[in-house]
């Protein structure tokens, strides 16, 4: 097997963080955004969404799309689990990996694709092309306070955001406010429980190996 | 338990063909979403984004978003599998149903929410109010067609998305299909392995009892 990377940028980080709390590791073979290497034939025959992270199986068979590769890594890596241990957080887990993922991850991406030169007609990730929409800024910035607003008081009386363990849904939200910060929207001050969470996360071995 | 729902819209519908598929039943509780019983405080308090469906366990845990409940009742009733029956499938499930809603049914929702004036201020499902932005309208009708020509070249020599069998995947493309017709975007003539599929689909009891 080998995985189609892309060092530092958010989905894929959200894959090592992944890969690396279980413990795996693939060959790497990396794929240059910034040359435009994902967005040619070949590529797309790999990945029809012209995304990294992309891991070929032996018998040539690719996935694509980070929660998919997630998914069959619990499948065949099931310990320690991040899609949930229990019928109950398995549900919770996936509830709140799509909650963060949406109001949280595309509305970064909105902000940072909308906005500079080197996005033009490249607003969205994938095989087409659209031109951007100037006040996709904006609201990705409102969404983004709107986000770390509700993360701060759900994170009121919990360690983690989902069920009693780290799971793929922190590792979703840790890497969405990252790439926020990135993008010039910190978290702002005296979210205090959002804080502490996301200090508490940023220290996890498999994130500090992946920052 | 019993299933916070309101028939007929895209995402309730996702998640009653799913279980109608595996023989599930539950006790149901309209939210009139028209009259915006989806917003009021008690309502959040079930489901953090305000939406529906949501289903509510015994002991009071709720779990709401769509792929959220069909993971908990996947690792509930696992038979017959949706969510991908081997490793290889649990990927690639994931991944074309990831695919499909993001390319496919968040395109027909900017479509459908950022015209008619019933959703002023409303642009986004969730507990916050953000403005229509017009251009979204059109960038949606672009991504379905698209959306509808990388499926229809992705069916050519498949009888399902992903893998071998019916899945959650092939479920979020027909209900997305299916809105979009609903919404003015119709599937252009000629895409004769998106059409055959369709119709195939269109004829399983679960979609005929949610239609």
């Amino acid at each position: 097997m080998k995985l189609y990377d892309y060092p530092g940028v958010p989905n894929p980080r959200r894959l090592n963080i992944f890969m690396a709390e279980k413990g795996i590791k693939f060959p790497r073979i990396e794929v240059d955004l910034l040359k435009g290497e994902q967005l040619t034939a070949d590529f797309r025959l790999k990945s029809p969404n012209c995304d990294v992270p992309v891991l070929e199986l032996d018998d040539g068979t690719c996935i694509s799309q980070t929660n998919a590769i997630a998914r069959y890594l619990e499948a065949r890596h099931p310990e320690p689990p991040l899609f949930g241990a229990t019928d109950q957080e398995i549900g919770l887990v996936e509830m709140w990996n799509q909650i963060c993922f949406t109001n949280g991850f595309q509305a970064v991406a909105d902000l940072f694709r909308n906005g500079p030169d080197w996005f033009d007609g490249r607003a969205l990730v994938g095989p087409h092309n659209y031109d951007k929409i100037p006040a996709l800024v904006e609201r990705g910035r409102q969404r983004i306070m709107n986000f770390y607003d509700d993360l701060n008081q759900h994170l009121a009386h919990r360690s983690y955001l989902a069920g009693n363990n780290f799971s793929m849904a922190d590792i979703t939200a840790l890497v969405t406010i990252d790439f926020a910060e990135w993008a010039g929207v910190a978290m702002p001050d005296g979210h205090e429980h959002l804080h502490l969470w996301h200090q508490q996360i940023s220290q996890r071995p498999s994130v500090v190996a992946n920052s």
